[in-house]
């Protein structure tokens, strides 16, 4: 049975013949201490199986040595990157992360942030559901460091990361006129969605470029890849139909593309299709994804840089200026939409 | 700034005119004070914005309120999934969730064992990459509750939750006999993974009951797409070539029927195919996955209220008794292995 923490901080310094002090020292200080002190005083901690207490470590100093990740959805393939990113950060800096899934929920996003005060967490980085004002004057009511994830900095008095989605809306457009696309259009789950709105918005700005043409813009009910089926309905359905597609996330253009091969059209010889995110499908689809893609893992670890600069300097009394990084996405070119020969 | 803890416990205490322990059994044991002073107490609390500090609470009570979840890699689906059982039923317990990601490093893993330690967790749940006894003995010496995450129970002493990948490997076969198939093939990536080695074992075994020929067995270079491809390509050069293929996990399918179908093979009437896992590409396929799914949420629900029954028991002095809890998996049908008409 396991009993962490039997042994005691005296009984190492008494079987190094040191005083406590030394013993924290070594482990908080190791350059504080002569090295024939600290050899013996390693070699005692070894010896006798002592683990450090970080509960006792943070009382004296006030760091926990902890932060928190809280995201709407862990199984979502862009948080888990996110989180494998901040994971690895956290540890570079000697954090652990604590990990929270809001389920959309924002009375429990902020229960969870009160959980994260209560264990001293040094801040939060947080994708909040909702980034409007109301709710993030509540989560700023909480008194701690937030570094918000995938909003904008203005939404936020504070630090930020985020991937520009205008210029990932620009990416595609690009692309699909260099191809020699002009009839283009838009597919996007249900209205509203800030992320979806911000690529269109990039795509309408570089298409108006180029074409003389609007492009088409489809929502579908659902933002998966029913939805692309659905999306892919309406295309079929236009006249002119469109020859260049550009979904808000690779799941619709799955969803696109199988519809269209189902329809017996050529992807990409009658319809080029580029997706967004770069996630697991859009390798595997039966006509393999030009996509852009997102360096979740670089904003996850960003965010916890800003977050540690933060609550360091802030404890340190230094100057605090809050920052954003934005970081660019980038295009993955495969069979969907291929280069001009 | 944020400046977390300045309000004091003695503070609300001064407040709300009551004692300190007053103040500390309204936050612990609010069953035990009169309902007048309970409110006066939390008004106070509230009034201050006073925030419990979970470091103090646990160096008297000896509990963290923190449990480890350390994986070889978040951003697989399958493990993220689990951690977001994990993570919402802790949260139901009152716990928080440290999360690690090892990236199949065993000297990080100990490492990280060591942390959560040192952070006074209540214990791990571990899906270790090595699940052989040197590895394990090396964890446990660390001297903290372990539960085993999808790993036979035979392998550890202690605690495990785990899906039976034999009774899916099983179903897989009655599935595609029942479908009329004889000529079977299982397709797995590299030689070695225990989990592909018990599917082959219970696909074996049904195939045996059932049909007189030995399935094929293949094995790609990877456990992608991209060795679904590889695998698909040795299927079609087999004479009398398979008819119904079972995958180890749904991405080899997808490269399956992707390669059968550029082939001019129809999947299903000339080849069925069925995957595991139900992951999201199951879904999205061109020929929608007939797979397995696991309940991996279940899983992390499960494993979280294993640690907790150890922590509490060994906490409380009782008996604890290790115990394993083994799930089923259960068959999704669709298009690439529907039911007989």
């Amino acid at each position: 049975m396991a009993k962490p923490g039997k042994v005691t901080l005296s009984d190492v310094a008494k079987a190094a013949g040191v005083s406590s002090g030394t013993v924290s020292n070594t482990i908080n200080r190791p350059e504080s201490v002569a090295d024939a002190t600290r050899r013996r005083v390693q070699a005692a901690i070894r010896q006798l199986g002592f683990v450090p207490n970080e509960g006792a470590a943070r009382l004296r100093s006030g760091s926990s040595r902890l932060l928190g990740l809280v995201v709407p959805d862990i199984a979502s393939s862009f948080y888990a990157e996110i989180a494998k990113g901040v994971a690895r950060r956290a540890e570079e800096h000697g954090h652990a992360m604590l990990l929270f899934d809001t389920g959309d929920d924002l009375d429990r996003e902020v229960r969870q942030l009160e959980t994260l005060a209560r264990h001293r967490s040094i801040g939060a980085l947080i994708a909040p559901r909702m980034a409007d004002e109301r709710h993030l004057r509540r989560l700023r009511a909480l008194d701690m460091h937030l570094v918000l994830i995938d909003r904008p900095a203005s939404e936020h008095d504070g630090c930020s990361v985020s991937i520009d989605d205008v210029q990932g809306g620009r990416m595609a457009a690009r692309h699909l006129v260099a191809l020699g696309r002009r009839r283009l259009a838009f597919v996007a789950g249900p209205v509203g969605v800030p992320q979806a709105e911000r690529r269109l918005q990039g795509f309408r700005d570089a298409v108006a470029d180029e074409v003389s043409v609007e492009p088409a813009v489809v929502h579908a009910d659902s933002s998966d890849f029913l939805g692309g089926g659905e999306a892919a309905r309406a295309l079929l359905a236009m006249d002119p139909r469109p020859d260049g597609v550009f979904c808000v996330n690779d799941q619709l253009a799955v969803g696109v593309v199988n519809e269209l091969t189902r329809a017996g059209l050529r992807v990409p010889q009658d319809v080029a299709v580029v997706g967004y995110g770069d996630t697991s499908v859009a390798r595997s689809a039966s006509v393999p994804l030009t996509t852009v893609r997102q360096p979740m893992s670089d904003l996850g670890r960003a965010a916890v840089d800003h977050l540690i600069r933060e609550s360091e300097g802030v404890a340190e009394s230094r100057m605090h200026h809050h920052s954003s990084t934005v970081f660019q996405p980038s295009l993955v070119v495969r069979e969907s939409a291929p280069l001009p020969e």
